[in-house]
């Protein structure tokens, strides 16, 4: 791949009318669903298609989110969403978000969410070693401490 | 149960912030989102909880779904849908929906849903007998065979 | 422009996570924001951009909406929707939509909406004549009559 | 009223099957839509009508958004939202919740959003005197000037 783990992934959407409220603005908890598209993205360009991890069991269960908004994003904008891996272990990784509207440039969020890997159950476990790579999990020397 | 299959069953909700577009009305496309609430609550007054309902292996798809919107619901006013089934046999239901502003009686919007019943797979299936009666199947005479 | 009012015009869009239920596909009510898309797209391809319009004083609210459903969408599938102007004159306008799972080209639904021009008021008006080529609505002869 | 600004107030809503995504739990934005619930009913036992508020030209816009996953809420539960007053002057109002499952008790998430109070034109503006004390805003002892 491309794309290595460290490495920031850009991705644009256009706004939908529906993602608006009657401020004339786009209301603020589609900001995640962004965060959603950005790190699926992200995903796939380090190799991960979520679809089909999610399939082989590993699921990644959103365990906080936060969004600070910069400027207002307005209906037919595209916005950038760069999306990166903040942080990252066996258990957990956080992902990192910058929303920018296209033309101008204007910043408009910035946020983090941070997920537990789970397995079907939704019940927290290690992410499987298959997939540690990707993640930017470092590989233990010997023992296999993580 | 107080209710009965031909019956007409009210709900009454709260318009979200987040339901409203930039033309400071309701995004026409919640409406099929309330007509799921009065559905529910149909189906729970007729002594079906669709969610235990799902639990036992039937699954209720939408095939069809319309709806007439007659004027626009606004940001904080009180909608009551009424639902009722309009017609069902051992493969299919309509529910049958009006909403209106509660203070004013403003007719919002009416409609339909069209619904198979279906396994586990998603695949149509017949809904099991236990349940004709909630939804208004007649019991055939005598041979059972549907 | 390379679109007259007659074409149909093809846009393509990824399934969300936020858009899949617990029936592991995608919530009936999302198929009519998809409409959305293809119905703002289609008008971009005509040389209207919806934003500017709206800007202009002309809104397009929703008087129906209707979908059939063929088969499920399922999260991260590519979905083409087709969109073209069913029927339009100086009052109303009508699109009509096909969505597509792009890799097999599985149909998964077709649908309508009705819509009514409107003034900033959300009164109907008439749509002005600098918008109705584009809209595919005949001139008048002579005389005025629409 | 009742309520004043120290206080929390309960509001309670039941999961809709929209909410829900293929993981079988609620989609993770869907709280923050729930927050707004339960900051508006918050507001109306105040004797805040956010609707009126906003028609008096005084915005909230979010300035910040935050939450918590402590354990999934499902299709049809009861969620109890408790939602206080964590901080305010005359700019800026803070938020806070804490959600639960009904039935059981369990706490499901809490977080906070941020507000900055705005004019029409979304630019930030002091929110006007005749609302300090429903916002819990200290009145100065002596000159007034703010």
């Amino acid at each position: 791949m491309a794309h290595r783990p460290g490495d920031v992934v850009e991705t644009t959407l256009r706004v939908r009318y529906a993602e608006t409220d009657q401020m004339g603005v786009v209301y603020h908890s589609n900001y995640l669903i962004w965060m959603e598209v950005g790190r699926v993205e992200l995903c796939r360009s380090l190799g991960v298609r979520y679809r089909e991890m999610e399939r082989e069991g590993v699921l990644l269960t959103v365990a906080e989110a936060s969004c600070r908004y910069h400027a207002p994003a307005h209906y037919d904008d595209e916005v950038i969403i760069r999306t990166w891996i903040e942080q990252s272990h066996a258990r957990m990784v956080t992902f990192g978000y910058e929303m920018r509207e296209k033309e101008q440039g204007t910043k408009l969020a910035t946020g983090f969410t941070k997920h537990v890997f789970c397995g079907r159950d939704l019940k927290p476990a290690k992410l499987p070693r298959g997939y540690w790579r990707e993640f930017g999990i470092a590989q233990p020397d010997h023992d296999g401490r993580e």
